[in-house]
């Protein structure tokens, strides 16, 4: 059975890295797929307390760690994207410029950020609405920002900005922020961050297409406050539609494994936050992707 | 409930050392325990190459990390050996030295070496017989050794070993190696490592209680090789007679839990090498330990 490779992966975050560490030293022949930068949501990440092995890290940095490491080991990465993947004893990757085979595949396409569906954002994405405080934050020294979400990320991410930043005003849902207690701790002794509760942006309001205001709704009354920026960190999703007709998808889109992380599809392999599971961590996606190139491992007789 | 801990963590290897991260980070008052170095058996593993962050670290530089790191978090540790647990609402742990009460427990215990029952041992362990590599290695320098095993402990250790010493004979009881694909060709390339198939010791041979050879069983034939040290990398076995009447323990000795990682009595987690599972690597004993500290954070309410 003759095929381009023995095992593609699909995304090149701390899953598919790890699985491409593990399928290399067992000398297959392998590449990742990566239509970004290698890392994943890694890059976006201003800083990492809880990988083992690093007291403290920027995601970029923890990436770059991570991408030097396959490279030493020269294992491929070919920049495109995944449109559709054909199935069978010979599997099929239809890329946007080509078409590769293989006998497996890992599925370690990760999660990106949920958007929100208020008025007014759709003109202001990119100039006042970000996703990504380590990406934009610079372009807001010294101005009052704002940040969606009670979470870990967005503590996290309202500390960093808070170093930047003159004000950061963060817009929670609930009565309560949902974080871990230590990052709770450090955002309220933070003098310049204030917390709305019970509170959700109603409208964007921007002139010139930057954004200037927010209209946010707290309990039943408007209140409207000047920012320049709103940071949303409200979760993350899947982003797997193109995977639909393989029948391997919960219905919020996340990919359903064994134990072992092999799909129902004999062959396909997911890994990472792209798994439907309890815990979302840099720690267990890397544990995800060892678990699938072993098993892979396994099948292919090395 | 007022207990002396929230979570006593036992064992501060990889799982441990990452549960104690999540837990620390969560606000709650813990401990670990730890009979020995801090780190386990990555103490006595020369290199590893499969860490993603780390494409090439010695064993004991990534258990100093780790142990850095929750030095850095102000983590207790309590340098103590655990020979009893008392299950209950409140859970008491007996150490040598004192007892100790808590709310849930993490057992991190790990795994030890696996030893042999091979005539001649019995005098001869530490002056000869060894089962760490980076610990005693440098005793033979420019010496003829042996290592018995054909995995990727043994693998590695060989490929340490044949830089420091003159000569490295692998006795392996199979007819191929079982380790990755990378270290087999590694080891195979080595001038100086030479490789037993089918074969078992059957007499370790001293005087004055200090190694000189091994009768060595080959097929049907029995042939004499002389050394001055035999490394033993047979696998490993956990260490967990004293739990036994938790009943929380398959017939090897692994403690056996759900996805979560909780044992059967409400509270008591484990996580790492000591659990029953497939895969035995240091990034899926760190993520054992994550989750085990998630679900433990979850149940007691934080």
């Amino acid at each position: 059975m003759k095929t381009d490779y023995d095992v593609i992966i699909v995304g090149a975050g701390p899953a598919g890295i790890t699985a491409a560490i593990y399928l290399k030293r067992a000398n297959l022949n392998i590449a990742i797929v990566e239509k970004g930068a290698p890392g994943g949501q890694l890059n976006k990440s201003s800083t990492i307390e809880n990988y083992p092995g690093f007291d403290f890290i920027s995601g970029p940095d923890l990436a770059y760690k991570f991408y030097d490491q396959i490279n030493k080991m020269n294992i491929e990465i070919i920049s495109d994207e995944v449109t559709d993947i054909i199935d069978g004893d010979i599997k099929t990757i239809k890329l946007k410029n080509k078409e590769i085979t293989c006998k497996k595949i890992i599925l370690a396409l990760g999660r990106k950020p949920k958007s929100l569906e208020t008025k007014g954002k759709e003109n202001l994405e990119g100039r006042g609405i970000s996703y990504c405080s380590l990406c934009d934050g610079a372009l807001y020294k010294n101005e009052d920002v704002s940040i969606i979400g009670g979470g870990n990320s967005a503590l996290e991410e309202s500390l960093y900005l808070s170093n930047i930043c003159k004000s950061v005003t963060i817009i929670n849902r609930t009565d309560s922020l949902k974080g871990d207690k230590i990052l709770i701790d450090k955002v309220l002794n933070k003098d310049n961050i204030s917390i709305i509760y019970n509170a959700e942006v109603s409208k964007f309001n921007g002139e010139d297409g930057v954004l200037e205001s927010l209209d946010i709704k707290e309990n039943d009354k408007i209140i409207n406050i000047k920012v320049k920026a709103c940071f949303i960190f409200i979760g993350y999703e899947p982003d797997t539609s193109f995977l639909k007709k393989l029948d391997i998808l919960d219905e919020k889109g996340y990919i359903i494994t064994t134990e072992e992380k092999e799909t129902k599809i004999k062959g396909i392999y997911a890994a990472g936050d792209v798994v439907k599971k309890d815990a979302y961590q840099i720690v267990t996606a890397a544990s995800d992707g060892a678990l699938a190139a072993i098993a892979c491992t396994k099948e292919l007789g090395k």
